[in-house]
């Protein structure tokens, strides 16, 4: 069954393995008119990109889009707005040692239950790496979004037992970037970031909680009783890889 | 736009407000010739109604359900699976007096943001009465998962800062209806309701956390990226009136 | 899986078998605000009912239709909108006989392998009586349409080897109710008549062609490129019963 | 809104611009274990490619097709299938001088009331390269339904006033591609092309009828009521450029 697809009038539907030849996604429903800032989704795509600090996975992903179809002389037309991003690293010999294994706390073993094969490069299409193709569509939302003063901007709030206890209007949000933990209290990131290098030492890793801010949202966004704001977010949120709750 | 409908296999679309005619649901795509024990669905339905004790909302919701369509003969015929509840209690004169309120913490100035006109009455279709109708259909859910052997249960885990700390398989469950408050653990459904009635004098409400446990669910299940079990459950989760995490 | 939901922003479900309780649609989706005119809705139910003339099917379905949700003080209020017609004559017997044969051209045979039980009184879900609901939706929906000076208009363009050769153009639409056959051209619909009469006596039927006027429709309707306007009206025809071409 | 999506398990999105860099598909819900015969997919593609005779429009598309997703080690996975074709001829001089003109019957006029912007190279997204797309899907599901053994096989049955006037079952369906016009009768498909022929002369176009025939399709395909089998083949039919009943 297809599960790939996300929204209804902005319509998503994401594609691509980690070691395949590309990922991507189609927007359909995207509204005609909407000037493509090419630099403003670049910017996007290299905030997501791991191996920016030495506190998460290492994997250089300098990933450059390509848009396809559904803009026109600079501007969307309605019609299906399609982005890929070309992977560089197909080669897929580090990972010949992990097809016999399941690796603890991923989907492998499920995959394997449910489909009887599995790309087992990199995790195929259970790989963190398909938040990328989500990154281009939240990029083309935010533009669109900017056009009526929306604005959304997410902040680690919490690592472990760190956690920043300010309401958001106590908080400076041009901060978050500042720091390689993007918790915009520069304290506060410091103590994280020494947690997170003290677990990494022990060989584990550690949880943490982030806090979203939409300014400017419209009251009644949403549709009562299933497609509650709060819901939709929900389902958008727990369908990222390694969000519990 | 239309939100009341979820899922796609198994796919109902609820309806109906609190002090209208009827709630009710349609069921379509539950599989043929499944048995329907009309005295399960009853019982679920009155697990539900509130009154039943002094910690809860007072009002009395004698609830009856009927089946208009989709079943014949006592099963289920694979056509659209149709169930009322009649409203009993349709005079409005008690909500007469907040017509021209808004309740804190209710629906009820978005809805006349979003509509324009809002059913006053008791809340109309924001009221937490449409519970009434995924009852129904969460009902009819649990007598075609029977078959498989997949069972579905709740309990409150925390009320406030009042929480059972033990694992669900420390925990028998067939306790969860012994006491009011449907926390397994005796000792800790004392506290629980205790406190309940403490923050009750004080005019207040409080909330509380609620576990829930599968039993002999298949690996597979949920369809990646964004359909994956999790996603979907956290979505219906947070479709319900008062849940907020 | 579930195939009784049309529509994306006016989202219409249909339920009810042709001899159980009811018969009727959710609309959800239908725009709050908008007057509901019972005597219309009476009208279009009518204008349906077999039985009105010698020429067609002669149960008579003397339909009353009941409003359960969406309806507040006479306005919709933007949630689902659900209507029942309870059927009179539940009386199985007359269909014992049936049981046990599979009648032609019906889908009493594919109901029987798809589902493996079928509601054998007077063909249950596939009895053309489920198109009593889809009336009260296009009920709901012209009422809607009409605040855009948008009419729609159908008539029978041929019967057999009879057939209407005039334009639209050039044809009085508001003579089409006049006659028992619907044709708006007195001549043509005589004929039609006769030949209908001629069939039948020889315990035969016959099958004619329909045409449907559209004014005032906006450009720009309709989704590229499955959603065309075209592509969903074909399947909403084609999704009628005995509807062929 | 969102309308290049069709099917529900097996649900393909299709994207692309006649003159931009790609077109292409996405399927999602395709089976895992299935083979991947690429040079079938191809010998499907090569069929559709215009400039093939004659009688039709001459532009050249020597189509090459491209997996980008959803394929490992030869067959699918079960992960989102990506198909790309790369326009090669994507320079627009040729259609600067339509960019002023709206073509008559063509969807120009309504593109720039519905979007306000119309990507007028080629017809852009309503141009009928678009089906290319819908073949590569139609490819992965010939060869998926080969599995069941059914087959789908469509012939021209009629041109203008020239028809084909045999049931398929008289009709030696292997011939179909032995001619330009794609009729299995020899004889009809000379008077045929000598029609088409005549009317080109004269500048003009000449419409047709093409019949299908499945082979071994399962009863009780389809779900009642609106999706049912015809339905949806029928919305699929008029969704494709040109096609009018």
């Amino acid at each position: 069954m297809a599960g790939n697809t996300f929204g209804n009038l902005f319509k998503i539907t994401t594609f691509g393995e980690s070691h395949g030849k590309a990922i991507g996604i189609v927007i359909d429903g995207c509204p005609s008119g909407l000037k493509i800032n090419e630099r403003f989704i670049q910017k996007e795509l290299k905030r997501r990109r791991p191996g920016q600090s030495q506190i998460t996975t290492q994997r250089n992903e300098d990933d450059k889009f390509e848009i396809l179809s559904g803009v026109f002389n600079g501007k969307t037309t309605g019609t299906p707005l399609t982005m890929l991003i070309y992977n560089l690293d197909q080669h897929s010999s580090d990972y010949e040692n992990i097809k016999l294994k399941y690796r603890p706390s991923h989907a492998d073993y499920t995959y394997d239950i449910k489909y009887g094969i599995r790309d087992f490069r990199g995790g195929g299409r259970s790989s963190a790496r398909e938040t990328a193709a989500r990154v281009l569509g939240g990029a083309i939302a935010k533009l669109f979004l900017k056009k009526y003063k929306i604005s959304i901007e997410a902040y680690v709030s919490q690592v472990g037992n760190v956690s920043l206890d300010k309401d958001y209007t106590e908080i400076d949000l041009t901060q978050t970037e500042k720091n390689i933990v993007r918790c915009p209290d520069n304290e506060t990131a410091l103590k994280m970031i020494s947690l997170i290098e003290s677990v990494r030492n022990d060989g584990d890793t550690i949880g943490g909680t982030i806090n979203c801010v939409i300014k400017n949202c419209p009251a009644g966004l949403g549709e009562p009783v299933f497609d509650k704001l709060q819901a939709q977010l929900a389902r958008a949120m727990l369908s990222i890889n390694a969000a519990k709750g």
